[in-house]
């Protein structure tokens, strides 16, 4: 097992990723402080995909109290965004409806040319301005959400990432990240402008307001060095809410764009049904009969996993998971129940999408 | 003898440096060819204070053709400009006058805080705003000079810092600057900011116009890093006009703001008398009779050596070294002599640094 900001690999083991990372589980009694003052539980709270964080107990204290918290997230563009890229996201659009709450949404333009071999300056460019229309498209609200580009905004942030700097030592992000001589001092450089949206409305107010960053756990790395410094500079400690990945249509791991089997928010139906038909990595049996008899196994079916993220639905998913693991449904079948579960969404997002170039000027910061 | 951009210390040997910087001498040849294009040979070539260089040639190509050329120098803050730091923008001035050139002057007030300990970020805000009215009072043609600040116009840099970023390991930053993993990792990325204005009229105006580099020798490791990166990036390889370091009053080394004895721009006359006479290392005898006898020492006296880099008239300073060497003039009236030149210069630089508020807006990019 791999997991870091820029590459997972291997069966991904998420309860040894809690020790290694120092991170907390949510607990049930998280899930019903958050649900109360939510007004309902999100699937994927209840399904132990967002399943650990850092200090979030103090955003919910604050939530509670009727202090002013922010959220912040992020996207790095170096091609399409897919539905693993969607997962947290759509987690902060609930997030941002439930607490009312300001999003800074960040885009590191200058992460993937210096982090990805072979991925230019000017391929970033192109996908940042796609990518955009797809987190409009999310449904983040106008008037509380600010898109900020890293080299575009380097002004407001570029001296914060410099004090972050400042208290980071090579040696720190040798041992956070793994780099060594032979890496660009780019990338020593790149976790201090990550760190900067989690300090801007200090910045840009002068408030101390807390801070919580949901994305997958992959990313708390960066985090863990901003938490490090953040007193240091007068800031709150940011929180964390940290989800599972969302495996790749073959199997284990991370869904990656790298990868041919990959589904994208612009896809249509009949792209949508071929990939997930051909590439969805099936618990059915071998034969019909056999499956019949024995039943799907749901554990590595990966049809079933999408669904748990999907499919808000608990009983209609009990049904499913019952139904596939007698044998009585076979693996085309559930495999069709996700294909209709992700058009529906598609359609939803994509239509959401083609109105969202009217709004680009609104969202950026 | 330790030489580089933030240490200056022991006895400076100029030939050991240009040997082990790899750059080279100013030669007959080269200061024939600016003697004739500027019309006039500036002091400071002539006495071999402006005594290296790399590229240059190919700058006085440029302007042999006619072809638009661009220079750049800089100035980091944290405390008063002195007369140390005066010497390559005077002779910058000098540059510009006589090639009628554009001057980018960088301000990288990211530097200080990351590597002086103690130096505060808000000292460094004011020394900014303090050493910008001495950059005016210069004299730089308000129509052709453009200062950036790091901070400030970092959405114009930042993108072109990472692209040489990329192209810059952590092996190549410790061998270049000597850092260790102990050191803070916004050194290691610093480099690749000043690196910038090198490029940015080919970024501004798409063209890949030379750019030559006036300067004192400890920063020519900045641009051979730039150097190694600009092909690559598609810029031309910046030149550099090197000279030696004023002499602290002291005696060896480079003029530091950080030792008690330095003359800064704003002293008034008063103050320079007094810290001449106290502090200026002398170069006479221990008693009159003996000075008288023997004569003094210009090759240790500082000033005599001050004189040099500031007293333009060739015959002056001839007369002057003739009369201290033959002990006719005593060491108190050779720092009389310097105490009239620095003050003759300092009162004209604060006439214009008087007028100069007026002018920050006209001069900030």
């Amino acid at each position: 097992m791999k997991v870091t900001p820029w590459e997972v690999s291997g069966d991904v083991d998420y309860d040894k990723l809690v020790k290694q990372f120092g991170v907390k589980r949510i607990d049930a009694k998280m899930r019903a402080r958050l649900k109360k003052l939510a007004g309902e539980e999100h699937h994927m709270l209840r399904r132990d995909i967002f399943f650990s964080h850092m200090y979030f107990d103090k955003i919910l204290d604050a939530v509670e109290k009727g202090e002013p918290v922010y959220m912040y997230t992020g996207r790095a563009p170096s091609g399409p965004v897919h539905l693993g890229h969607a997962v947290p996201w759509l987690f902060a659009k609930w997030l941002q409806d439930a607490f009312g709450c300001k999003l800074i949404f960040q885009i590191p333009d200058e992460e993937k040319p210096m982090f990805k071999k072979g991925c230019s300056w000017d391929d970033v460019a192109k996908w940042t301005d796609d990518n955009i229309l797809d987190i409009i498209a999310i449904g983040f609200d106008p008037e509380k959400t600010k898109i900020v580009i890293d080299t575009k905004h380097a002004s407001l942030m570029y001296k914060t990432a410099c004090r972050v700097a400042e208290k980071t030592t090579a040696s720190t992000a040798k041992a956070l990240f793994g780099f060594t001589d032979s890496d660009n001092v780019g990338k020593y450089f790149y976790s201090c402008m990550q760190s900067v949206p989690a300090f801007l409305p200090s910045i840009l107010e002068g408030k101390r307001t807390p801070c919580f960053i949901p994305c997958a756990i992959d990313q708390d790395v960066h985090f863990r060095l901003t938490r490090d410094v953040a007193e240091k500079l007068g800031y709150p400690k940011p929180s964390t809410l940290l989800c599972r990945f969302l495996p790749g249509l073959g199997g284990a791991g991370k869904l990656s764009s790298s990868e041919g089997a990959m589904i994208t928010m612009t896809d249509d139906p009949k792209t949508v049904r071929k990939k997930i038909m051909k590439y969805a990595f099936s618990g059915g049996k071998e034969t019909v009969e056999e499956h019949r008899e024995k039943g799907g196994d749901t554990s590595v079916d990966v049809s079933y996993q999408w669904l748990t993220f999907f499919e808000k639905d608990d009983k209609k998913l009990a049904r499913v998971k019952k139904e596939y693991e007698s044998g009585k449904m076979l693996s085309g079948e559930i495999k069709q129940i996700l294909v209709d579960k992700v058009n529906e969404l598609l359609a939803a997002h994509q239509e959401r999408r083609e109105k969202a170039a009217k709004l680009v000027e609104q969202f950026i910061l």
